[in-house]
């Protein structure tokens, strides 16, 4: 079988430069394009790029996916800014006939994606869920994005087996330790030097504890999922987002 | 709706004592007959029993699920000792048209059901998978069963996913510091005071971790479990293994 | 030898009872007196107690001591509310020459004082160090003494060795997820069903983490440490504070 | 002050990569000399080095050791083969009235250094301990020389506390699960993709249990731990092993 054709944007990040690597790497895909800032897209359909990998910007992704989307290049989008308004511009451009497919990830790391959807299966059969996040110290927000995202999961599937809120007789905290409450759910987030990117989801009911954690030591992490969805694409036409549809999930 | 009229075979033992007490306070099931060694069996169809929980003993589970197919008792078992050949005869008792449920549970703790189901998920998309399971010094055999239980289906699930073996460049372990091997999958048992059940599996792949942890510390854990299957056996007709049909995985 | 002679005061309280156990079943130890609200506390003197162990209230303890230190009474405390006030009151009736010692305890578990111990000395070697401290959600408090008094000895620690503030770049928390600041030090608490008394501390630097957990699932996990200071206050003139000095440290 | 002028020996390998670049960034070192197999040792007395980093080969360390203590440079030594009899060796070289320190450091990762040590005083509380070793799937031996050690350590103390032997009621094994026993202590060792070096000590009594984990993620790790050895030798005379009593332990 002939390796899949593909071109990578913003190719000098850090991000990036992991994706030049693995695509290089790998047997079954073939890197034949490197796309940095200063570079024309058009290096794309010369290049006769089957799927484009952005790990760009907020400012530039949508320039890019217009671009693909027009010259029939399937696109992965690990780059941050593509929210809903944005995914149905995308869905506009593709139309109803489009052989297209674009693949939104928020995150990569098949490990983070697993625990999600652990969490959101267990949330129903336990009292209590309680999420603690920790990070490397330069992290600018708390909780993470992961965090919230698994709270809001948890939450949902709660109110969908109608369980009444969690047990929690707290009635003195001067300084906050019980955390953030993302919809019910306490979330804490730990900033550590040494650490890199952690979670770890605690479910409790009489008697008995469930904890999923994660632990992200590396941008390598990411490179395994990054793969499965150059690998998968041309089975999704149209936009999808997040890993899980590929992972059977 | 009237409550469910359940029988507890077993009574005075000690899981016997704890189903007696969830039982009893349930609003939605009602204790209606309390077996012990030295009582007939008929207790269970004079109080109009119409589920039977069986926490007895391998030597006289047999005999008891034999009335209760006979007496058109569904029976929830909890006892060990019904491998597969008790459980086609069984099955034989029943025969096609049966309306009677027989649900044999290794394991009621649905913590400890779902952390092995998420093993076998998580079990494909990594490279490494080990586990370690603690629990109190009193225990006569290691590993545990359900230790065993869930390195089979992580083989399993590996084998299907067409994985290859897990790397090791162990070339020195003269006292066995690598632990014991059930298909492949290295499991480590700790015993220690002060510890009750617990079980981490662990997986790991470029640049990340993934760990299903569940602790287990009373008798009481196993009592949600047990609930679940009194309610859901009327809508299980014949013999069904394990509370996951029930969770819905 | 001789076994030292003991009078438990609130001998049916929940504490009280495990005392009264662990006492009557220790070979160098013999329960004489059981004091109870009710009771008079001449029933110390009268039974030859040697050593009496308050398990009281904050409202009783300092009249019980009062008498104990009048009668020639070695006195091991585990009621709260002997503050630094309570204290020199103490000191001043024991006077300088006295024969009596005070052991006033906060914490029981040899296992969460060496756990506090172990992270005062380990605090001046990281960057970073934060508490997580899980309970069950029947606590009304948050965070727990045990994790504040924790985090000001490791605040002290790092202030001794000129240690600088720890690295965070948080700029956004809007719901609190970074927790209580106890003296510099993060603190997180986590309510739970399933779980009893549970404590992390986490330290961090470059390339390395450090945790010392203590996990405490039941009240008998207070008797090896109240029958060590049982023992150990014949030699313990005068007052002391918590089991450090007995353990060594 | 002067800053302490560094010469480093294998400067070229792993280690010494990283051991030159925190000697160059510390404000109070200066690297003065980097040495590699092809240089003469001359260029260390020639560079005025004050304190020679030795991160080389079993082979080459005696030799440069020689030269050192010859040349009246301070040794800092991480390289691995020297043992008792090359200790005694250096000894007999030093004499005396030596000014000169050798630190011998099997391990300069201060967090793994304090874990050794709050294991050894923890060991004589509890009546378990075990410890659970996890690797990268590159490590030839198992156990871990580290956990070998702490093994050791908590053998001793607990015969010295005259501790009796664990209990265990294990009377079925088949496959080795309950690994390997280093001085009675049972040793685990897991291997996975994903991880570096990690350690857990672990002890229970009576309803708690008490952890001590260790997690080396990166080579950075070992810097912190060698700046403390080249900034301290000047007070240390003589043949010292281990970072212990440098962080006055």
């Amino acid at each position: 079988m002939e390796p899949i054709r593909v071109g990578v944007l913003g190719a000098r990040g850090k991000m990036g430069s992991e994706a030049v690597r693995a695509v290089g790497e790998a047997a079954d895909t073939e890197l034949v394009a490197e796309i940095n800032r200063e570079d024309s897209l058009r290096g794309l359909s010369e290049a006769g790029v089957q799927v484009a990998v952005d790990l760009t910007h907020p400012d530039s992704v949508m320039d890019n996916l217009a671009f693909c989307v027009e010259h029939g290049i399937h696109a992965v989008v690990g780059t941050s800014g593509v929210g809903t308004e944005e995914l149905s511009r995308i869905r506009s451009w593709l139309g109803e006939q489009s052989e297209i497919g674009v693949l939104v990830v928020p995150n990569f790391a098949i490990g983070a994606v697993l625990a999600m959807k652990f969490s959101e299966i267990a949330a129903r059969y336990f009292d209590s869920a309680e999420i603690v996040e920790s990070h490397h110290p330069r992290k600018a927000d708390a909780p993470s994005g992961t965090a919230a995202r698994t709270a809001r999961m948890i939450s949902q599937a709660r109110a969908a087996a109608e369980l009444g809120p969690m047990p929690d007789a707290t009635t003195r905290d001067p300084e906050g330790a019980r955390g953030a409450e993302i919809d019910d759910v306490h979330v804490h987030a730990v900033r550590m030097t040494g650490l890199v990117a952690h979670q770890e989801v605690l479910f409790g009911t009489e008697g008995e504890t469930l904890t999923v954690r994660h632990d992200s030591y590396d941008r390598r992490s990411f490179m395994p999922g990054l793969l499965l969805a150059v690998r998968e694409i041309e089975r999704r036409k149209g936009v999808t987002v997040g890993l899980d549809p590929l992972l059977g999930l």
